[in-house]
């Protein structure tokens, strides 16, 4: 077995939660002593509904920006032994409960063996909505405006030439630590409603790539490049000023996926070994 | 002519705005001293837009309560005439750089001959939506959460029982001065997504008449009535406990109904005519 993948200790039980959060008035996931943040809100939440007297740290699949949101976030964490009866519904209840509006929990359970929510995780799938017609007031928490109006099939023709594998150096924040190799699986745009919202893919992404993979694009899908641009732009291997980053309002992680529970282990390890894969996604 | 019919004076041009908001924030529709209202905010950026001297009173389609919401709100207000080259687009643009982002105009033109934003509307249409399964935190502002699962079969046979041209008193504030009669047109229940969302259609709505038919037909839809239940409060014409009015965040005026430009002359005397429709709807 590989002394890497950390078991849930004897006399823990690993605990996987599904969640969904409005990003907006949270400074990102992780952890920050003194600042409001998802992470920080869930640890106190579980620690409270559970009576914990020590300190939780609780794993996440998509460690997302500030202002970013999730609609299927995953964590996993190890608590003290549960009891085999433990009523996990109520316990959902309860987390609702103490966390404030803007952060649910869908679901808990014991984690299949060999889960880790990072680790295990196959792939991440985010959204980025843009309105580029009207503006509905009541979507401007997790889409933003766009001025100009936007050509969603060049938009789907330059996304499309980025798919597969390849260095995304371009499209990432420098990371002296990390590899910025990565597979695009998925990269559509699709009108609903008011809404032109693109879905990106990957097994996982590096800091910032969604939002400015997103820039890249709508500055063809509005004019000012060609579709070309994009392809250019991946070729280059270099993060340049004429990509925009995108704003966090209108991103939103919506899904992670994972192999069959018996591949959960093998998943993990093998995610281990290449743990050059960067720290902060989205 | 219908001197009740009150005409752009002399000098004076009337202009149609489109409009949406997000009522979360505002002490609803209606102009308040010392409170943040549309109508309020509105006036003050037409005024400033325009660089006016007088104050202006704007007129309603459909008069939101707290915390309602729209999406095809419509106005008209008389404006010292404008000239025949007035740049519409860039009034639109100037009035949303003055408005605080929860409220967008949408568009903005001369009013066609005899229209009144209240009284020329044949129809209003608002939507009601629900989550009753897995909450989305993004979603929160613009639809309520409501703990047990809603049947939407049995909500729509129910909602089809009311139909039709009634006196809706049994779902409407007392209102000294008004009718209560009514034609309701649609009152449908659809799924999209994690929402359960109503709509509904009539001629007008009196006050908290569409919130108290969903608390009526929500208490169907989660087993605590039968589908009878609702014609029965219909035909008892009194307004009771047992019909819970809905809270307001979960209402959104949709669009109001015109009809064609030659007709709104007419339409507008009709109203007029019978002027005890109520004054605050939703």
């Amino acid at each position: 077995m590989n002394l890497a993948v950390e078991p849930p200790f004897r006399g823990l039980t690993r605990i996987r939660l599904y969640l969904a959060y409005d990003g907006s008035y949270f400074s990102g996931w992780a952890y920050q002593p003194n600042l409001r943040t998802v992470q920080g809100e869930v640890q106190k939440a579980i620690t409270t509904a559970l009576h914990l007297t020590q300190p939780l740290e609780v794993i996440v699949a998509g460690r997302t920006d500030a202002g970013v949101h999730a609609r299927g976030q995953v964590i996993h964490c190890d608590v003290p032994e549960l009891s085999p009866d433990f009523d996990f519904q109520k316990f959902v209840y309860s987390l609702n409960g103490i966390l404030d509006a803007d952060v649910r929990v869908h679901s808990a359970g014991v984690a299949p063996a060999g889960f880790d929510a990072r680790f295990s995780a196959i792939a991440r799938r985010y959204s980025y909505s843009v309105m580029d017609g009207v503006t509905d007031p009541l979507l401007r928490s997790c889409a933003i405006t766009h001025w100009r109006e936007l050509d969603s099939e060049a938009m789907n023709l330059a996304s499309a030439s980025l798919l597969g594998l390849h260095d995304f150096a371009s499209f990432c924040k420098p990371n002296d630590y990390g590899s910025t190799i990565r597979t695009l699986q998925e990269f559509t745009w699709k009108r609903e409603g008011l809404l032109l919202r693109a879905t990106l893919q990957a097994d996982a992404f590096c800091h910032s790539m969604v939002r400015s993979l997103v820039g890249c694009v709508i500055a063809i899908g509005d004019g000012r490049k060609p579709i070309e641009f994009a392809r250019s732009v991946l070729e280059r291997r270099e993060r340049m000023a004429d990509v925009v980053t995108m704003p966090s309002a209108g991103l939103t992680l919506e899904e992670v996926l994972y192999p069959e529970d018996g591949e959960l282990l093998r998943r993990q390890e093998m995610t281990r070994a290449k743990r050059d894969i960067s720290e902060v996604e989205g």
